[in-house]
């Protein structure tokens, strides 16, 4: 288990005086970084809607400068005196008042952002892998310099989750939070329940589409869901949950039985990041994140998330359930959550005041993913003769897991067994399944998958 | 048309000076006003998570008193020595720096709210009634004082649509916001969907179970949700949009048979508060409010939401179609949303700032309901005979409404017709609707029912 030890660099969200307020006239100075699509649409959208985000921001912006890596290629795109290929430079420049980050990438906007925010400018970035692997860092030099850090399209673009959770639940304790908050997966996942096709056809065909990279292990392995996990973990419990706190698991071993196994019962498998706090037999509370492929019933609102929507479920102690459903990327989407920030930093710089920052003062460990609490659904053939499911319920007993449903279907010669449990902890199930796996009863497990349950949360128990 | 001409009354956003920061460690001082379901919510949950709350403020907060009519009837409940019942005193006391309404009702609470803010309180409020009459006024209010009004729990309570129109849809243009929010009606409606029973029965269990309350009028009637209509109107157009501007029907008239033939087409009748954003056929742009029983598509996200479960789907032009789900009423999910509030509104008196208000700078016409663009579904019996399809679209083609599907059942010795039409305005529409009454080949009109149509937006257009 990783307890995080970083009190010391957590912000406590102790008062800093509030931004000094530019003077009244005085435009915002805004420099963005990268011309791709996002770069592109924000762009287009801040000139035309100019006088309308002047109104919101009570103030003019201005963008001062474009920086990009080729300035050949964006020429004309560009006026030709904002474009720059020296973004070091841009972000320190004493007109530039706020710096809008949409390169991606990890290291090198890294280096940028904390050289903009050392220098005092507030920052605006639409980069999950970079907040989910160095919030911490530049959370520390936000606060140090008194300015802002929004990321609003780093988790699920348009949908305001980051909003959400930093503001209008800040009364409130989180319990969970579930998100599918990855579009890629989610197209390939729907489109396989409803045409019964493999996972290598539905891959094939996102791809076709768009929907899919060329290369789409970032996508299909999880990693993209877990850098928003981890991000949703860290503002839900007020704790830092890192990228490689969260346990990952991807798709890409989903078979067209599985799908068609969870339709008989009722049920169909999301790619769901997963955020949880609760409290292990040690009576200690923890929090959790992990992202991995998940059973849940149809009757469940993410259930009903198709195509490459994103979706994210909270369950609050006094709230009770929410959801948020809406276009998880794309350059229009995640320009719309970009030019959000925009307005509410560059507010800042006008009006004075701090929005609301990194802040984990809560600081409770993150639990190793052995340790949090589970259910499996087991589908295996096995021998058919009596006494086998006693046997077999054995190696659950011994570990305390009760079992909430058995169903076995006589197959030719053998037989199928499917075993739901109740909630345990993971590690258990886990070795559970070795046993099973080397049990002479057991012909084959042919498929081990996870069970969405709020039974797992605190809020039902 | 009730074209506002208060733009001199309208914020327009502009620069003022951030709101003094309070000295370092100094306590926000906090009167409550009420102490119903949501007053003893909001203050048990301030009470428990005392230490949380802290932390997220950046500075502690101190509850000073708490206003009632009757002490007597509160007393044990509340420390003596918070108890009043002179809530005018209370609301402009030196020690008091944020003041929370939870009474209701509307120009008791709109006196002490003034008064607060003219005495440089900040204000939270939960009271949709007030907000949606009395808004202009509060805001200015707050405006000269520099000092905050919140309402999130004014509108659908723990979900967060004022937070997210007004902060994190800053930067994007809003074409539409349709919502789910009265939990009675949504309850009734969904109830008589899904057991075919009448209006009264089903109004009735609502009752039984809590959901209706004795008098249900402000509910049934749609006056409820006219209110918070006329609020969503307000923030997603930027101008102000008055409870009278909002057209306004209930479902007191729906019958099992009208749920039954929606059924039948695929489709269930909602409740809907529907804000839209138009051109008329002048070229110019208009918004509209209005609120009334709705057929909608079951494939609509909007559809599947069941029992008294509130949502609001939104369109913009950047971010697509955005929904939240959630609890729209009740004292918990109300106390999130409050106490939400509390903390943006501490925030700002502990760091400085303010949060963004009341800004009408658009000031778009708002149009009279004739002028609004619908879709009507008529369902009528007509005299079977040749040419009675040909003689009634004559009605329709004279005003240049295209039909968009036509259905005729034979009946016993007469003919049922199903017209639906395509998008045209209201007030052209309800004249067929009277041409067809008055026309010898109709034998009756058995139900008029406006349609949901994204066609109605500019976003498809």
């Amino acid at each position: 288990m990783s307890t995080h030890e970083n009190t010391a660099s957590a912000s406590t969200g102790a008062a800093a005086a509030a931004q000094k307020a530019k003077a009244p006239g005085d435009p915002v100075g805004i420099a963005i970084l990268g011309h791709g699509t996002v770069g592109r649409e924000v762009l287009r959208l801040m000139e035309q809607h100019r006088d309308a985000l002047e109104h919101r921001i009570g103030g003019p912006i201005e963008v001062r400068g474009v920086a990009v890596s080729d300035k050949e290629k964006h020429r004309g795109a560009v006026p030709e005196e904002l474009l720059t290929d020296d973004a070091m430079t841009l972000v320190q420049r004493e007109d530039i008042d706020l710096v809008v980050e949409v390169i991606g990438g990890i290291d090198y906007p890294r280096r940028l952002l904390l050289a903009a925010l050392n220098a005092g400018k507030s920052v605006v970035t639409a980069n999950k892998a970079l907040v989910a692997a160095h919030a911490d860092e530049l959370a520390a030099a936000a606060d140090a310099a008194n300015v802002d850090l929004y990321f609003e399209a780093a988790v699920a673009a348009a949908i305001p989750v980051v909003g959400m959770l930093r503001r209008s639940l800040a009364g409130d304790q989180i319990e969970s939070v579930s998100g599918i908050v990855n579009g890629t997966t989610n197209f390939i996942l729907d489109a396989m329940d409803s045409t019964g096709a493999s996972y290598d056809d539905m891959l094939k065909e996102a791809m076709d589409l768009g929907y899919a990279e060329a290369d789409p292990t970032a996508d299909v392995e999880g990693h993209d869901a877990a850098s928003k996990a981890a991000i949703l973990a860290s503002l839900a419990f007020h704790t830092r949950v890192n990228y490689d706190d969260v346990h990952c698991e991807g798709i890409s071993s989903i078979t067209a039985e599985d799908i068609a196994a969870a339709k008989l019962a009722g049920q169909t498998i999301k790619l769901l990041a997963i955020c949880e706090r609760f409290r292990d037999e040690d009576g200690k509370e923890y929090v959790s994140a992990r992202v991995h492929p998940t059973l849940i019933s149809r009757e469940h609102p993410l259930a009903s998330v198709d195509k490459s929507y994103n979706a994210v479920f909270v369950e609050a102690e006094a709230a009770g359930r929410l959801m948020f459903y809406g276009n998880g990327a794309g350059g229009d989407p995640t320009a719309s959550a970009v030019l959000g920030d925009i307005v509410g930093a560059a507010r800042n710089k006008v009006h004075g005041g701090r929005a609301p920052g990194e802040n984990t003062y809560a600081n409770l460990p993150v639990a190793d993913f052995g340790r949090v609490p589970t259910r499996y659904h087991i589908d295996m053939e096995v021998v058919d003769r009596v006494g086998v499911l006693a046997e077999l319920s054995t190696f659950f007993a011994q570990r305390g897991i009760s079992l909430k449903t058995v169903r076995q279907e006589e197959l030719n010669g053998h037989a199928r067994l499917i075993l739901v449990t109740h909630t345990a902890r993971e590690e258990d199930l886990a070795s559970c399944v070795e046993d099973l796996k080397t049990s002479e009863s057991v012909r084959a497990v042919k498929s081990v998958l996870r069970l969405y349950s709020e039974e797992n949360s605190q809020a039902e128990s």
